[in-house]
């Protein structure tokens, strides 16, 4: 069977170890593409346009939300942030997995509009793994405390509409598990619509 | 996360390997159990009761039937065959993923019942291996052949209702695949709403 990448959103609670995780999981498989985003923001000291970002000038977004060139997009405060379909497709079609890493609200406007999406949340071992990293050791200002519960309370909501809870514990023991539930996603019967209607034709006409 | 048994139905084609498949399954891992069928029929020589099937008389099963004590069962020619629901449940609750071997209409009936139940097929790596198999090396009567194809095309019917398809190639990888597909399930978000729950409560509560 032709391996097809699959596109990929990860999201998950902050402090959980998202960034680390993908860092590895690009680093120790060659299956991977980091999706990168398109923006209006400036350029900051070190940073190369296609690498960090595909910047863009306010006209140029606002023609690619026009032209539906992009997955999904958002607007914060001044400048908008995006996702372009063609860099993602272009590395679909090169047979690699492509990771989106955007929260909730992003992840479920593109499983919508790409049904085959998977989606992957990543969260620390237990409850009080994670209360402990927001509540902190008692050194935190109460403002601290409360705008991290605001945060969690958000990225909670839905998460029953990821398919995969990415659990880090042990980051390797993690990154290993993540890629295997995306080998294991490859072998999906819908994935294989093609090899399957194959097989079908080759009966029939036996 | 405390690991709660997943029950896995597993069909495909035969010829496909799936014995052989289940067997280094078990051997190689400690996280399963196979499923054991009542029957009707008699016991041949060499096979006990609880072991190879659970030996009932017709009266002990029309009584299962009534009680709704079967995960699903068949009647051929004389003689019921079925999936004492008791045994399977016991296994899941030691936390094993039981594995039904049984073909597509008994999957089907499975999956209504019990939503989560995990679906497998196994076939060959592609559709000529198939072919080939059904029609032999040119020494197979048109008899043999044509009962070959009329039951593949049967076992192909609804193949996209499952879950996994498992490509039989090379027996080792095969193996090892498998158990991962079935590891990475274990991680699916509906499989964990115990977890995914206690969070959000834990959330809340703060």
């Amino acid at each position: 069977m032709k391996k097809k990448g699959i596109l990929i959103v990860v999201s998950g609670f902050s402090g959980a170890g998202k960034g680390t995780l993908m860092n590895r999981l690009l680093k120790e498989y060659d299956d991977y593409a980091l999706s990168i985003s398109a923006t209006t923001r400036k350029p900051r000291a070190g940073e190369a346009d296609g690498r960090e970002y595909f910047f863009k000038t306010m006209e140029e977004f606002e023609k690619m939300i026009a032209e539906d060139a992009l997955i999904e997009y958002a607007r914060y405060v001044d400048n908008y942030y995006g996702t372009p379909k063609a860099y993602v497709e272009q590395k679909l079609e090169e047979g690699k997995d492509v990771i989106l890493e955007i929260e909730i609200q992003g992840a479920l406007k593109v499983k919508e509009k790409f049904p085959d999406t998977l989606l992957l949340f990543v969260t620390p071992p237990d409850a009080n793994t994670l209360k402990n990293r927001l509540v902190g050791r008692g050194t935190e200002t109460m403002d601290v405390i409360e705008s991290r519960m605001k945060r969690a309370k958000e990225e909670a909501k839905g998460i029953e509409n990821y398919d995969y809870l990415i659990v880090n514990d042990d980051l390797e023991e993690c990154v290993k598990e993540m890629h295997q539930i995306i080998s294991g996603e490859h072998r999906r019967c819908f994935r294989n619509m093609e090899f399957l209607n194959q097989i079908k034709t080759e009966l029939k006409e036996s």
